[in-house]
């Protein structure tokens, strides 16, 4: 066994959440990597709601779930996650996932922004479940990944204890920044 | 399932990495609820090598040890872990655990130091088989703990990532300091 890396670590704390049936939220939709790990967790009776502003992201991530049969239980949605509410309403769900940064393969100044990062996070925590999980995996190595990864940490590391509780993961030896993983679990 | 705390964390680490037969360290024997969670991992044939100062701690973990009929794979030894490789030599390990701080229950006064903590790590890194881990949960809320926390991350920060994966793994919203834990795998 090795120690898994921040994104691996990611789909272990899912698995170890979600349920089938259950709805989540893919935040940051990008290759559809997370979309089609939740679709599957999910299965047919849950739903994912995902989340991006790049048309690039839709396609792929649609291409993705037609391969895999997974496209029964998503929707996909070509807004930012600063708009989660304004889409799906008052949804209850029991996980979202956050990948910070820029689309991999894509433009790399299309990057998440700390005010809309900070703004869906809050929503994703107003429709939170007891015992849900909310997951940031924080790329902050390009230009602009720095202010908001500080802003990110800064914001869960004031969240109440009595409500949450607030993991961060991360490789402290390694040089060119690898990801850091925070989890948020409402208690 | 609830995002584990630091301590039983380390205990879900260990897990995965330690097979019945091996030996492995218990580096700061304590009340030997780590002496006994390891003695059931390595199995009769393995062996568990159990360090502690004081002689209440080697009482303790005897009693323990006796009460859950694991004596047979286990050494006790009423020594500082900076005397590790004196009394045991140069035997191959697949992993080491350390509990920082005091001894609960125990005199506060008595506590873990930076110099003789490093100094025992790296004595078992030394003889940490591949594939290995030593697992440090550091407690820093007594007077002494945080310059023995800052010398052990700053120590494991620098170990060279192709040789080691080191993860820092801490609730960041909690006051009173909870614990750190810090793995380093050995690539």
């Amino acid at each position: 066994m090795k120690i898994p890396a921040a994104l691996k670590y990611s789909h272990v704390l899912l698995k170890q959440v979600v349920q089938r049936g259950d709805n989540v939220i893919d935040a940051t939709m990008g290759n559809g990597n997370d979309t089609a790990f939740l679709a599957k967790l999910v299965g047919d009776h849950g739903n994912v709601y995902a989340f991006d502003i790049q048309d690039q992201a839709l396609q792929k991530t649609k291409q993705r779930l037609i391969k895999s049969n997974l496209t029964k239980s998503v929707t996909l949605y070509h807004t930012g996650h600063q708009h989660i509410l304004d889409t799906i309403g008052m949804t209850s769900i029991s996980a979202a996932i956050f990948n910070l940064g820029y689309l991999p393969g894509g433009n790399k100044k299309i990057i998440t922004r700390p005010t809309t990062t900070l703004s869906a996070i809050k929503q994703c925590l107003m429709i939170l479940q007891k015992g849900g999980m909310i997951v940031l995996v924080l790329y902050y190595g390009h230009p602009g990944g720095k202010p908001e990864k500080n802003d990110v940490l800064q914001f869960a590391s004031k969240l109440n204890q009595k409500q949450y509780t607030v993991l961060k993961y991360q490789f402290i030896n390694q040089v060119n920044d690898p990801p850091i993983l925070v989890a948020i679990q409402k208690l």
